[in-house]
């Protein structure tokens, strides 16, 4: 294993100390591994969501002004516990409720559920939202349902802007569950991943062979299948995407992530056949992001994520944000 | 070699069709694989540079308000022609003269030289900051004198600012090579690339070694190591830099690049040892870059530059800049 890490055990927490001497406008919470906006807004609903760590930027990388308030991070690959979710949202409420964000991991549901229970217990109101946009498959290794990927990044962003311009609760929370319903997504990889506390490649991948549908824990996708060409596989997330979900006739927000090993080249190479396949089916993209935004440590590979928008969603993304991984309008 | 890739001979031209339909705001022209901002800003320094492909963001995701005019992309790995620079000059150029930023390898600093008589005989007035930053070795597979690397970055937001402002060519020009003087630069590999032509790794790098001071290409550094921890390598690159060019009585910008193969998650572990030593030597970090900025494809490794700022190149890195890759004030 070739890592820049030190102890392997320590990996978090190193990095962590990275995110807290990088970014003095975040308050880095070793202890609780929480990383949230130094300065909370007075009034504002709180957004919070966290996951496993090996997912970078999501979700510490999205904690600022139009976009999370806290992000709480769990060792890598491993639910954050309920105890880091009621810590940050005692952090970050200030009296207007907060909303979680949640992806569809069974460890992740239940310590979120429990988190809430904690939290209302304390006097804090919270709604959550569950994200379930992986169209690979139906159940998998640690979800019941689909797993929950990129479209997280597109509602912490357009949920976002909602808190920070001042909606409430319950509108925050119809909107983020708007754009989940509507936002779907899948991956492939070409490598494994290899977890630090492991020291080799979570599963076998053959020189000829790659995952259609990958996990972004590098839990199975649909078919094991020979190495293809950007083309081909650009073709099979496009046809499975737009198999699952009408966005013909609406604006689409577009995302094509790398998956932590692929170089940001191969990616914008990917989006221009995704780009292509998309313009030939009558898909309207209306916004793009082309880049690492959420990943899967050093595994090489992409995922797809297709938003059906709306005027008021497009409004959302475009609303200024202040975060280490998106930053726009400030 | 597992790539998202078409053709091998192609990965350029398709990726720049992916930055063209990813970013309608660059006008990329596929042809002289230029890639330059839509709309000149008239009566403004064009700010002008290019070189090989394969280290992106570095140079078309740098173009935009606030940055450059126009990068020109040359194949991966090989400098751009004259002609390609020309063509940009061309294009970006509207009265004010022409700043062109070259990284120091021979290949680039010849075609930008034979570039720059093209357009004064054209009537266009040109400057040229040849950057040359990497401590590393003093000459190098494909340079006389020192490689040019993650300063270049710097040069490109700091000088973009100020003809963004208004500045004139020799003002550009002179605040361009103050930046590219007090930067220094050194990088580390923990694997080679693979350019998608040859289909395997450029050099032999085993399982338990490093190449320290490795090149943005793979050229050889100053030794090759047996693996370290990243607290270890952290110490070997600052030390160096530090050796090299006076950083203390100055606020200085750090920018801890990934090299396209090495996830966020590790690129924050290193900055946070790196941020350590800084501190313990006395060193005022006043802002900090950390992500993919100057890669060298699927290379897995990282390369730490500082620069010595002064107020006056703190206040136009915080100038708003647009870019595909630096975004922040717009």
């Amino acid at each position: 294993m070739k890592k820049l890490i030190d102890a392997p055990s320590e990996v978090l927490a190193d990095a962590l100390k990275g995110v807290a001497a990088a970014h003095p406008e975040l308050a880095v919470d070793l202890a609780a591994r929480v990383v949230a906006r130094a300065t909370p807004k007075p009034g504002k609903v709180a957004l919070i969501s966290g996951g496993g760590s090996g997912h970078e930027p999501l979700h510490s990388g999205f904690v600022g002004p139009g976009m999370l308030d806290a992000a709480c991070a769990g060792e890598v690959f491993t639910s954050p516990t309920p105890d880091q979710m009621l810590a940050a949202a005692q952090t970050v409420s200030t009296g207007a409720g907060a909303l979680f964000i949640v992806k569809n991991y069974t460890g992740d549901v239940l310590n979120f559920e429990m988190a809430a229970e904690l939290a209302d217990a304390e006097g804090i109101a919270v709604k959550t939202v569950l994200v379930a946009d992986d169209v690979a498959v139906e159940d998998s290794t640690w979800t019941a349902g689909r797993r929950g990927v990129g479209t997280t990044v597109l509602v912490e962003k357009i949920a976002g802007a909602a808190a920070e311009e001042g909606a409430d609760l319950d509108a925050v929370h119809a909107v983020a569950t708007r754009v989940s319903e509507n936002g779907r997504s899948m991956g492939v990889a070409l490598t494994s991943a290899t977890l630090p506390s492991v020291g080799k490649p979570s599963f076998d991948l053959p020189e000829d062979e790659i995952e259609m549908g990958v996990g972004i824990h590098g839990e199975p996708g649909r078919t094991r299948a020979p190495l293809a060409s950007a083309s081909e596989i650009a073709e099979t997330l496009v046809s499975a995407i737009l198999a699952d979900h009408d966005f013909t006739g609406a604006p689409v927000i577009a995302m094509l992530s790398g998956l932590g090993g692929t170089p940001l080249i191969e990616l914008y190479l990917m989006y221009g056949a995704v780009a292509s396949l998309l313009e030939q089916r009558g898909i309207t993209v209306a916004r793009v992001l082309v880049g690492d935004y959420i990943t899967s440590l050093d595994m090489a590979g992409c995922s797809l994520t297709l938003l059906r928008a709306d005027d008021e969603m497009l409004r959302l993304w475009d609303a200024p944000v202040s975060t280490a991984a998106l930053r726009w309008g400030v």
